[in-house]
């Protein structure tokens, strides 16, 4: 395609964004109840009265046009505003006793513009991919629709979906509506943005290298990676589709722990694995939930402060710090989790993102005829495909590393307690948002994607101005790597901005296979610990 | 390696298994021991002083050693006899009460040439992997030592694996107990031989395409093939090791389905997931058992009688028939199931074992030297590796048929309940055991491997005269498939002798993924069905 059309396909399709907002210019906030973070209040004042379901989806509606044109964040891709208010409507007719069936009644949702919603593109941030409406909803999307959801609107992410920045030819570059010259992370980008602003309630996002994670820890908002087998992929497009053996997860973002709660239940209450044969058929295990929130016993994290390549910020650190003392004082028990594997685990998945020799990201690059994002032009450019044979010994290196890493986690046991870690607490990232272009290491999200174990991030502070007077353990001339390097260069120039924006700061953890009810009992567990 | 020194190697590692034989020469049968079938029949004799594990294993040493050597049915490869007496001794002196704690406690167990033993060969057919102990014994192993089995030898399975009779250069031809010029089925076809022939109570193999349920049917066996995510395959090295999207799958062969009950309940309750990374963090759910074998409900069971490509022979379709038949007396549904979406899955599966060119197979032959055996260089010539795109458009094509055939069980409902089908029922081969050399069509056992469905098979009766009688529904002339038309020359060929032998008949049931626990108990109520 020459570059004169595909510039035409994104006008058409800016164009057609800008009609579907149109008749939304005007609609205004005219209830509190976007300054709600919680589901369950959510669905209490609509229970109560205080609100209709139409009243909800409008202001929302109001709310995220608000953030997408006021902030400039640029979080939109489709527009399902007209459908949200039928769809509200119907909703409000239902009989208030049937409505308790509906886990999700009313809830507003927006999606990474990666899941399949009938009649509407899932770009996936390729301009070749505009104007190929779905055929059906997808899998999760039905089961949100059956759960009671107002889908709103579909939001931005990158090209190929593989940075954590948020920016494509078409729909252009989300910024943060904490300051315009900075990521809101990625690729679940708009959607960070967009739940930050208080433009929906439930996001749901992929996760294939930290993608939930990152854009919650930037916008200080809860982001749960499943185990991939917990959550339907089905009907979710998505870059080097097929390659399977580092997978990428579905999961929410929100702005309380609680929805995330909710929002997992609801989708697994109603048996995902009905709708896609990846789903393991593993049903809400509340026993696990209620064990660890319990507090009949202590609970044991393995704290990890450093990768052994990039150095965390002063900020990432000290919150980090700050949530093991609290844990400490709290009864919990915390040891040392070291970083060994972790080289080797982020050394073998970087081998399979393009074990294609880029392939898959080129064609369908090739198919709309836009430019490359530097991103994505060096993940293609990493060197020639392998062979398949070279492929399945790839695969044995990571089913080796697995093992160990299970080991690992089995052998260091609590002095205390005698018994295993029940999770490791560890930065989400060396730095919290940062200006655009800045990202390089994702090295504390990724190795949980290709072990494939449940992670969830929670904001746990801020920046503040007394990180700026820390010195670094390590300064800039013992630095081993050259990312490590950039990321302290990074802190120096940008720091006392960073302060100034008060910036959010995130911890995640992480809990082992399909463990994600106690995952979310833990979070809550830490969660309650640092807001008391 | 020249052609002298591979036959070298085989001299060598038959002379090692001769004189690990010589010293139980001549070991004699002295109790009725072995006649059980069950292992909780043997429990309660040694529980009872009826008899010492010491007894039991030299019981079974005699016998197994007995089949191997009388019925020339070469099922050996390494023999374990000694250490299996030690650890006999030391089990008679463990308490009684503490028995209990040990739902194997006693068990003789025989293992697939693939399955590590710290000290002993895992050869899988090749020659350039003899004289390579393996230094730890593999997950499997482990635990069921820890329960209290015995390992007694590893046996015979085909070069590479990849084949459904029991041929390789080095052990040689593994042959049927019931006549020599016949197969026992493969490629578990060491294990099959002897468990017929009493020489084992619990084997263990792997299923790739058919290699538990094949022989299993082929000698008159239960055999299960579980979901590949359930039991361990750490420390079970296998051909295109790395490939898994056709996954192997670890499980147990035996006499009675109580035994393989009490052995999967038993792996399953060591909480395999702690030792083998692949291994989902499901327990053992007593209720999906107890459901279906309740009585509580009538189950619905799907029919397939014909693939669509090779047609059984009479006596495989009157025995599914009439298997049918008494499942419809006894007051369950049986519903139509249709071929639909089958061939499609066989033809993504055969493009998964090859996908390398068959390189991975080339290699391990090669490092030893010696011939292919036929059907393995029909595999590695199939055609050149594909790369790595086209084998991640394989995998998205492997996935919609997942998909469609999830979207086909949950679709096709029982008219008298209004449910989806419990299981489906269909033949485990279009043929009985065969001559050697002739089996050729899989395609009712593997299209459950590439879906990861766990299977049984359970013997179901016998060949008889009265099947030569039987005039074919197609006649040959009418067969579509070359396959078809070799299968019914078969028949008339051999239908007389396999009537005289009496050959056993399998039926097979497929349940849902994870599902093995309601398998085995849908197993248990058509078994007692059967046998009334």
């Amino acid at each position: 395609m020459s570059q004169q059309s595909w510039l035409d396909v994104v006008d058409r399709k800016l164009a057609q964004r800008a009609k579907a907002l149109s008749r939304f210019a005007d609609v205004k906030v005219t209830t509190a109840i976007t300054d709600e973070h919680d589901i369950e209040s959510l669905r209490t004042q609509i229970s109560a009265g205080d609100v209709t379901v139409e009243e909800v989806v409008a202001d929302y509606i109001a709310k995220s046009y608000a953030a997408h044109k006021v902030t400039n964040c640029k979080s939109f891709t489709e527009i399902i505003f007209a459908d949200a208010l039928e769809r509200a409507k119907e909703l409000d007719k239902i009989a208030k006793e049937d409505r308790s069936k509906l886990p999700l009644f009313g809830v507003p949702v927006t999606l990474k513009d990666q899941f399949d919603v009938a009649g509407y593109d899932s770009t996936i941030g390729y301009v070749g991919r505009a104007f190929s409406p779905a055929e059906e909803d997808g899998a999760l999307v039905k089961i949100l629709k059956s759960q009671g959801a107002v889908i709103l609107a579909k939001t931005n992410l990158p090209q190929s979906i593989m940075w954590c920045e948020t920016e494509n030819p078409m729909f252009g570059l989300t910024v943060n509506p904490f300051d315009p010259n900075y990521t809101p992370g990625g690729s679940t980008g708009g959607e960070s943005a967009l739940l930050a602003s208080h433009g929906s309630l439930l996001g749901w996002g992929t996760d294939i290298g930290g993608s939930i994670r990152i854009p919650s820890h930037m916008m200080g908002l809860y982001g749960l990676k499943p185990t991939s087998c917990r959550l339907p992929y089905r009907g979710v497009p998505v870059s080097t589709d097929g390659q399977e053996h580092v997978p990428s997860s579905v999961g929410p973002l929100a702005r309380s722990l609680n929805s995330i709660y909710i929002a997992m239940k609801a989708v697994i209450d109603a048996e995902p694995w009905q709708h896609d044969s990846r789903c393991a058929p593993v049903p809400w295990r509340s026993n696990a939930y209620d064990d660890a929130i319990s507090g009949s016993r202590s609970l044991v994290f393995g704290v990890l402060r450093f990768d052994g390549v990039v150095q965390p910020h002063p900020p990432v650190a000290r919150v980090l710090d700050e949530t093991v003392s609290k844990l400490k004082a709290a009864g919990h028990h915390v040891v040392e989790w070291d970083a060994s594997l972790h080289a080797e685990l982020v050394a073998v998945m970087d081998a399979f993102y393009s074990a294609d020799g880029g392939e898959d990201i080129r064609r369908d690059v090739a198919r709309g005829g836009e430019p490359f994002i530097p991103h994505v032009a060096r993940l293609v450019d990493r060197g020639p495909a392998i062979s398949v044979y070279e492929y399945w010994q790839l695969n044995k290196r990571k089913l080796t590393l697995q093992n160990a890493y299970l080991d690992k986690w089995n052998s260091l046991l609590c002095e205390e307690t005698g018994t295993a870690v029940d999770a490791v607490i560890l930065p989400p990232m060396p730095h919290t948002a940062v200006p655009h272009k800045s990202c390089a290491w994702v090295g504390y999200t990724k190795v949980w994607n290709v072990l494939d174990y449940p992670a969830l991030v929670l904001p746990a502070g801020k920046v503040s101005s007394e990180d700026l007077a820390v010195p670094w353990t390590l300064d800039e001339a013992e630095a081993k790597h050259p990312m490590d390097v950039a990321n302290i260069k990074l802190w120096t120039k940008h720091g006392a901005r960073m302060a100034d924006l008060e910036l959010p700061v995130g911890i995640q953890l992480v809990c082992r296979r399909l463990e994600e009810e106690k995952l979310i009992g833990i979070g809550k567990v830490v969660d309650s610990i640092l807001k008391s």
